[in-house]
């Protein structure tokens, strides 16, 4: 048996797919086409075919997808489930952002718990958690911590992964703009906020958007 | 004539290139091959020289690539090099830690202001500057502004791109989990966070990193 390797970015989408679905359904449509969910999200019907086929067939083609069946079928692709026990480490601006945030329970995400090594943060409540100190990291072992957020500064950035990792997270999503180092089966997933605003000048330039003559 | 396009992949690495050539130029490096750019960023050389490909001639292979040649090309394809001003909507959590973030500056970005409807958060002082009403970012019209950064709810979302992309903005940073519309010489690059969370799982289960059987 050989299986298709499924590309990053097609599993960089199937979330916004699913948040798409949930958009749809909650407008009360039961069935949905490609095309509706292209234009939901502002991706190609051509590209969210071509993801959705690296998981089987979805639908009768023609006839849309079943709104359930496709929320379902792609929450069980994602692992989503089940829900994921999260921690968070860096308590800080963006930390406390993200702690209160409220968008990670539609995907089935609970922040279990919050570090900082800041004396005047610890104990203090931030959203649903009360943060304690790194050196605690390590008592999470056994409460089954799927994954980990980490917000500190750079220069804490690889020994928070090493800490992460001892615990036994399978996930990290990293905000801190540096490469951390992580065993082959600990997948790291990166936001580099100022990144992400660095690429949009380019665009402003309208000859920018090509290269060099061929 | 004919000219490459760049894909936009190409494009949201070359930030990271400008990170990594700056983290290996603050070590004193004075030259530096594709491969220690690689092995900074986690990204494979070859990535790097194809990547680097589409805007032409960089270096003589072998010998590796001149630092500051390197970062003042990379800063002039990114059209970083003169600064941009930008404005942000939304000073709740996120809007309020991407105040205090002190990244943006290395990449030549400088927020001139930042507006709210909360009456509450209205004439307080956040980071760099002091919030105001929304209604007032028309009067930003002749302001130089390049770029909008919206961290407002879903609901307010779209109205706020409008009136970003009333007053000339060219480019939007959007934290809003929705689909927003705007001209196509306005370009959008979103960041939701609790997507990119949500692909994290999918990673855990091993065989859920292939496919259907072939």
């Amino acid at each position: 048996m050989r299986y298709r390797r499924v590309p990053d970015e097609t599993v960089r989408r199937m979330p916004l797919y699913l948040r798409g679905v949930r958009i749809l359904s909650e407008k009360g449509q039961g069935s949905i086409c490609s095309k509706s969910l292209a234009d939901c999200l502002g991706i190609s019907a051509w590209q969210i075919r071509k993801d959705f086929s690296y998981f089987g067939d979805f639908g009768k083609p023609g006839v849309g997808y079943d709104v359930a069946m496709l929320e379902s079928r792609i929450n069980k692709i994602l692992n989503l489930g089940c829900g994921h026990n999260v921690v968070l480490v860096g308590a800080g601006n963006l930390g406390s952002a993200i702690l209160s945030f409220n968008g990670f329970r539609q995907y089935g995400f609970n922040i279990i718990a919050a570090f900082d090594r800041d004396a005047k943060k610890i104990g203090k409540k931030k959203g649903p958690v009360v943060i304690e100190d790194v050196s605690r990291i390590a008592r999470m072992e056994k409460k089954g911590v799927d994954l980990g957020i980490i917000a500190v500064p750079v220069s804490a950035a690889q020994e928070i992964a090493d800490a992460l990792t001892a615990i036994g997270v399978k996930g990290i999503l990293n905000f801190a703009p540096v490469r951390i180092s992580v065993p082959k089966k600990v997948k790291i997933v990166s936001i580099d906020i100022a990144v992400e605003l660095a690429r949009l000048p380019y665009y402003m330039v309208s000859s920018q958007s090509q290269g060099v003559v061929e």
